[in-house]
This record gives structure tokens, C-alpha cells and sequence, in this order.
């Protein structure tokens, strides 16, 4: 138990630097004047080293192994946290310090220059920075792949989503490779019969759409109390345990995409406030892993809030709050609005149905990069094939194809799949709650998210850590991870 | 040296933590949502706790040692580091853990008390409380003063003001004790005489007070590209090294106090941006003391702020932004304003020549506190008497009097007395500033500061802790620190 309790202790610092690093990430992107940028920078990295040196603290190893040795006196949480230690200790120790550092260096080098590249449209000036970094990618992937005892791949996509393996998302994305592109065909037909869509015209001041957006994040619960709502270049989730910061930022000529990307974020936030509040500082408290995390966004943004029920509620609160009138503010125009499908170039504005198809075609060109089966000079055209063979449309230019996401210039590989397969557990989750509880559908046409809530609560947020990725899938739904749920609902949303 | 080195390393280290402190509490007090007070508060506990840890490494006593044998290898600035982190050791270490969490405890116990004893008027409430907390902060006072080889009062007042003597304090304050109370009556008379002092009305919005702030912040050259102004229940300059961030109140129905508040916290803001930059994150590179800081801010607000240059400078401005008109926003009635000599209960709203006063008062209470000759019970009888002898008042009640300040029942003993020495220090910086450099006045009554800053930048700011206080006062001034510039400068302000 002393060697346990050791290891809690070590965590639990390790937590503090975190939360930390969290509100000073959270003041650099809202908060904090330009100039003190390069300071700041300097302070992260020092308070990032010293997360990192209680992670490959020298007793560990030995701590580690005496606390597993004696883990029938744990219950199953403490289990489970040990579990989790282990899997940051690998994660911390595998790569030598010589080529963090240098992945360090190559990604700065790499995301600096697709910047430039991309708004020069020259992915020429970008490749060589992406080979250096893929090339080192590829080393710590080598070596993580022998630690965890899993594939090359595996080992990047370990520390998004611990223990998803190539397999199952072979499976599960080629499975939709072949629905998708004829069923968004399908949809696009019988949608050029329907009415047309009303764009609601603007200008939306952005303290209006702020106004807005509080107002929804009221409906949707979030916990104002502990959290907050703020303005940034580039949104995100962040904040510190018990502390959840969402940020967006506002077009004044359209204020749709806003709305959702906050209840998008409202959808993170809420996974990350509803952990158990006992095991708050420890791995086994935290949330898990991307898949389930974008599940839980996607729930509230794509199933609950894109609702035909939510929709009709929202629909005249939007309308009154900003000031709207005429047929474009009706609910039948913005459910139409929010369901548009259409093949676009950018993985960041598809609608539900296309989205999968941008997932895979990275998930297959980063599979081949982990394999050293393609140069990056050669992605261009790989890309600009794989959009038309899944999309049906060529990319005018890279900016616009495949210089269009951060990902791989900081050296994210693995990243990407997490996307679709929390689209896909979002709606396995949606329905198994649904059906479990017939109230949450009338709860949501009457902007009451408790029932919902209830059932998340119990089956998805409290439970930390506490199993797999996979498990808790499987408890919360009675099936592993699967296509047939997504499938069932965009039928039913774009066909029924 | 490379003893010196290791030493740098750690305060480097210490540095970034207290950076994270600094930046996590100016969250706390203006943007964090109120739900996260506990665990905020266990986080700047465990991170002040990993600064402690760093300043009592097991290695420093070593490593001070061979760095201090090795000092002739050092430049200036190094060997003031070197003292500087000596003193922090001695600090630090003096101390014994289980007094410092007595400390904690008590500190916590009272301030809590504090609060409701003053809402009730009830210094029974408090009283033993603060015996508790003031026994164990002799206990303290006793260990640093052996440590340091300095009296009791001198072992408290030393982590505020390094180096400072009762025995000079003393001599300061009976000057002004012997000097004020004659003169405050004289001021006043000469005030009956004059015209009336006219309260600009209101209501003045907050927003439009903030303007008004921001632009008179511009004025006072206030880096907005490394620091900001924000609002705050408690009004304080904090945040990070190279990020300066002040924070004021607004009165709706009176906007001169916050109006002065913003320029006595920026000449704090302005103080620390001006520390030499090649020495961010080591002792010497801080600003020196609280004597110092107060200097910097009373000089811009007491000295450069009030002054009838500036004033005829600012009334326009003022009255433009927050639209007034009519005889109360001429300069004439402003300077007016803000030289009102008037004896009062509160010393956060005194005039800068009854304040000394007020402060005198609790440098005898404290030092006879230090001394063991007063009880708590005591306090009151003690207080009011002092009152009535240097203010010619006596207060209604406790609420107005001992128990106005949050100071001791924080356990802060020895912070008072570095107000006024800050007061008089300010004016005898400023009239030597103002000899060395004609430009300043006339630059003032242009709203130029760059005269003003040419010549504090020199002689203050930059030198950070290279100097002990009085030697960089006596080096920027040409005198040790007196009381004649004061006296000077209130004769000529007041009766001239």
C-alpha cells in the first residue's frame, strides 16, 4: 500500500503543474498581452519539464512494480489508477530525452514553416520539415511499439486513445468508406428536391451572438460556477480540474457555426466536470482518451442539439435574441440548415456525413507514413486522389487540401481517427441512452438536458478511468464500438 | 562558479513557479468563477510549497558556502545575486516546518474571524485569535532574529524591507510625529479659508470610468503589450515578470479615488517592468523591497500625479471623457480635491499628510505586539488613545478602527512602517529627479512622462536588488533617506 500511496502522491503533483499549465495555456490563447508571449513560452516549457521529471522520477520503476506486486489489497479504482500510472510511466520513459528534444525542435520548425507554406500555397517549402519530423515520429513509435508490445501506429494513437488498435478501425472505417459515398449521393438528391435553404442574414453583433451563446450554455447546464466562456483565435476546451474554459470565436455574418462549436465545447466540458470529483489529481479521475471525449462533444452537438426536438426549441430563442425575422429563422429552415450535406474541401466545415470520409483519407496516408510506404513529397497527390475517389471533388490548391490541418506539421499522427470513432461511439452512446430513458427526447424539446445528464452521468462521465475506452463503450451500450448506430441515425435524420 | 551556477538553476526554477503563483492568484481575483475557490487554493498551497522545497534544498547550505568562498570570481551583479539568495535562504530556512503550518492555520483562523468580527464590531471575537497568531509569530521573530543578528521587530520587518532598522524608523517617525499634527492643523486652517472644494457629481459608469482609466494609464506610458488593468474586489498589482497586471474598484458616484488608484498601482506595474531584463527569474534581477515599491508608486501618484502641472493636464481630459462641466471640473477645484488635508478614521482614504500618522500609530502598536507589551484585549484602549493624540479623533467603534486593516489578523507584522517610509522616500527621489532634470516638470504638464521615467529608469528601476534599499536611495539622491524632502515638499504644496 506505502508504495502506492507513493505513487499517488507523485501524481497528484504532477496534476498541480498541470492545472497549472492548464489556466496559463487557458491566459495565453484569452487573456494575456502580446508581448509577454516569448516569457510565457519559456514558463511552460520549464513547468511542462518538470511534469515530465516527476514522470520518469528515478524511483518509479521500482514503485511500480511493488505496488502491482501487491495489488490485491486495491479495490477496483485504485486497480485502475495503477493501471493508468503505468500507462503515463510508458509513455514518459520510452523515448530517450535526446529525441524528445529533437522532436521538439523539428516540430516548431515544422509548424512555423505551414504557416508560411500554406498561406503561400508552396507545400514544396513545407515536406522537408515534415520528413525530418515523420522521420523521428517514426523512431519514437519504434520504440514505444516494443514497450507496448503493439503495432507502429498503435503505439502513436496509445497516447490519444490507450489500447485502440488498427484492426478494429480497418474494420469499422472501411465498413464506412463503403456506405458513405453513395449515401451521401443519396442524401444530396433528395435534398436538391427539398426546399431551399435560408442563410439568416446578418450582421450578428458579436456581443449579441455572445449573449446567445450564454443563453444556450444555460439550457445545455453548463456549470457556470466552475467554468467559463471567452473569446479565442483559435477555440478550444481547456481550463484545470474543476475548472472548464471553453472558447469560440464569432463571424458577424454568421452566426451558426458559433452556436454549435460552443455546444460542441459545452459537450467537452461537461465530460470533463461531470469526472469523479474523489479522484481529482489522479490518472484514474480523468476523462478517457479522445474517442470518448469526442463522443461526448459530438453527443451534444450532432445528436442532441442537431435534434429535430432541440432544434424546434431553439429555434425561437435564437430568432428573439438576435433579433431575426422571415422564414429563414423558422425551425424547419434551420433544421435543414444544420443537416445540409455536401462535399467540401475543408475537414473543419463537413457536415456529419462527409466528415467520416476526411477522417479516413488521413487515417490512410498517416497509416502509409507510419509505415514509411510515402514520402511527403508525395502526399499531395495522394491526398488530391483520395478526395476525389471518397468526396468526389479535387483540391484546387494545397491550402486547401493537404496543408489545411495544424495535425501533422506538430507531429500529430494518430490523432485524426479519434474524430470519427467518437462520431461513431457518440451516436452507439446516443441511442443506448435514448432507448434506456424514453424521457430524454421530450426533455430535449423542452430544453431539459437532466435526463440525458442522468443517464451520462451514471454510464459515461463519473466513471473516469475506471475501464477501457472499449469497455466502458461496451457497459454503456451493451455492443463494442460499431457502425450500425451511426448508420441508423443519419438514415433516419437524412433519408426518413 | 559552478556552485553559482547550480544556484541560479534553482531560483530559475523558483522563479517560473512563482510565476504560475503570480498569474493563478490574478485569475483567481478577476476572471475565476467562485466554484473554484477550494481547489484553486489547494493548488497555489502545493505549488508555494514546491517554491518552499526549492529554497530549502537539502544542497544549498553547500552550495551557498562554495559560492560565497568563490565570490572574487564574480562580477557585481553576481555577487548581489549571491546575497540576495543567501537572504532568501536564511528565510526560508530559519523557520521550522511545524511552525510554519501553525502559522498557516492561525493566519487562515483569524482572517476568517477578522472578517466576521468586523461586520459585528466585535474585537472579542477576534482577540484571541490574534494573541494565538502573534505568539507564534514572536516564536518567528525570536529564530530570524538569531539568525540575522538584528532585533526582534527588525527579523519581521526584514522579509518586507531587507536591511531596514528600527532605530532609523524610529528616528524618521518621531520627526514626522513631532512635525505632523502642528501641521495638519495649519494646513486646515489655511483650507477654511480658501474657496470650497466641489464634488464633481455623478453617477460616473463603470465603463466610462475605465476608459478614463485606460487612457490615463496611456499617459503614464503603461506597457499594455505586457500587462493589463483589470477589476477586482480587492484591488492589487500582480501577475508574472514582464507581465504587470493592476487591477482597481469603480465608485459609481465618485471616480476621483479609483482615478488616483490606477496611477499609485501603475507606478507599482511600472517599477517592476522597468527590472533589468538579463536578470528575469534571479533575486538581483527583483525589485528591492517594499519601501522601494512604495516609492514608485507614491512618486507617480503623490509626486508627479499631483502635482499642479499634471493636474492642469489631466482636469480637461477628465472632464471630457466623463462629460462633465461646470466649476467642479476646473483644474483649480481638482487640485483642490486631491490635496484635501483632513484627519479621518481610515487610513486607506488619509490625505498624504495625515497618512504618516496613521501609520505611526501601528509601528508603536507593533513593536510593543513584537515586544510582548500589549495583550490583544489591549489593542483597542491603545488605539483609540493614539487616535485621539495624533488625529485629534476617536472612533465610534472597533470596526473603524483596529480592526480596519486585514494586515494583522494575516499575521503581517512589520509591513506597515514601509507605507511612509515609501512617502518619503518618494519625495526625496522626486526632488532629486527634478533637479537632475529640468525636462520632468514641463514634461509633466505636457502629459510627457519619458523625462520622468529617463531618470528613474537610470537610477531605480534598473538596478533592481544590485544595491541595498538605503544604499540606492542614498546613490539616486545623494542622501540617506530623510524626512526633509517631505517636509519640503508638503510646506510647498500645502502653505505656499
Amino acid at each position: 500500500m506505502t508504495a502506492y500511496k507513493s505513487l499517488e502522491a507523485l501524481r497528484k503533483r504532477a496534476s498541480v503543474l498541470g492545472n497549472a499549465v492548464g489556466i496559463l495555456h487557458w491566459d495565453q490563447e484569452t487573456m494575456m498581452p502580446e508581448g509577454v508571449a516569448p516569457g510565457r513560452a519559456r514558463d511552460l516549457a520549464e513547468l511542462s519539464l518538470m511534469i515530465h521529471e516527476i514522470e520518469t522520477d528515478e524511483r518509479l520503476p521500482d514503485l511500480l512494480a511493488e505496488a502491482e506486486a501487491q495489488q490485491d489489497q486495491l479495490n477496483p479504482w485504485q486497480k485502475a489508477n495503477l493501471r493508468e500510472m503505468r500507462h503515463y510511466y510508458v509513455h514518459a520513459n520510452a523515448t530517450p530525452a535526446e529525441l524528445v528534444e529533437k522532436i521538439v525542435i523539428a516540430r516548431s520548425d515544422s509548424a512555423t514553416t505551414w504557416k508560411e507554406a500554406r498561406s503561400a500555397n508552396d507545400f514544396k517549402r513545407l515536406a522537408p520539415k515534415l520528413e525530418v519530423l515523420f522521420n523521428l515520429q517514426r523512431e519514437v513509435a519504434t520504440i514505444k511499439s516494443e514497450a507496448l508490445g503493439v503495432t507502429l501506429y498503435e503505439a502513436l494513437l496509445d497516447e490519444y486513445d490507450p489500447g485502440r488498435r488498427e484492426k478494429q478501425i480497418d474494420a469499422l472505417f472501411d465498413d464506412l468508406a463503403g456506405f458513405l459515398p453513395a449515401f451521401t449521393r443519396e442524401v444530396m438528391d433528395k435534398q436538391a428536391c427539398g426546399p431551399a435553404v435560408l442563410q439568416p442574414q446578418g450582421p450578428f453583433p458579436i456581443a449579441v451572438q455572445e449573449k446567445l451563446s450564454r443563453r444556450v450554455m444555460e439550457i445545455l447546464d453548463f456549470p457556470f460556477d466552475r467554468g467559463r466562456l471567452d473569446t479565442a483565435a483559435h477555440p478550444f476546451s481547456g481550463g484545470a480540474e474543476g475548472d472548464n474554459r471553453i472558447t469560440t470565436r464569432y463571424e458577424e455574418d454568421d452566426f451558426t457555426k458559433s452556436l454549435m462549436a460552443v455546444i460542441h465545447e459545452t459537450g467537452h466540458a461537461l465530460y470533463e466536470d461531470g469526472r469523479p470529483g474523489e479522484w481529482r489529481g489522479q490518472p484514474v479521475g480523468e476523462s478517457r482518451g479522445m474517442t470518448l471525449h469526442e463522443s461526448q462533444s459530438l453527443l451534444l452537438e450532432m445528436q442532441a442539439a442537431r435534434s429535430e426536438e432541440f432544434i424546434r426549441y431553439l429555434a425561437p430563442i435564437t430568432r428573439e435574441i438576435l433579433g431575426g425575422s422571415g422564414p429563414a429563422w423558422e425551425a424547419d429552415n434551420l433544421l435543414r440548415l444544420y443537416r445540409k450535406v455536401e462535399p467540401g474541401l475543408i475537414r473543419v466545415y463537413a457536415d456529419e456525413v462527409t466528415y467520416p470520409l476526411h477522417v479516413i483519407l488521413r487515417y490512410k496516408l498517416e497509416k502509409a507514413i507510419v509505415a514509411d510506404e510515402i514520402r511527403a513529397n508525395d502526399l499531395p497527390a495522394a491526398w488530391n486522389e483520395m478526395m476525389e475517389k471518397y468526396l468526389g471533388i479535387t483540391p484546387p490548391n494545397d491550402t486547401d487540401g493537404v496543408m489545411q490541418d495544424v495535425h501533422w506539421p506538430e507531429g500529430l499522427l494518430g490523432y485524426f481517427p479519434t474524430y470519427s470513432l467518437g462520431a461513431l461511439a457518440a451516436a452507439q452512446i446516443f441511442a443506448a441512452a435514448t432507448e434506456a430513458a424514453p424521457d430524454i427526447l421530450p426533455g430535449l424539446a423542452g430544453g431539459n438536458f437532466k435526463p440525458l445528464y442522468g443517464w451520462l452521468d451514471d454510464n459515461i462521465r463519473s466513471l473516469g478511468c475506471l475501464y477501457t475506452a472499449d469497455e466502458l463503450i461496451e457497459k454503456a451500450t451493451g455492443a463494442p464500438l460499431g457502425t450500425e448506430a451511426y448508420k441508423k441515425a443519419v438514415r433516419a435524420r437524412y433519408l426518413d
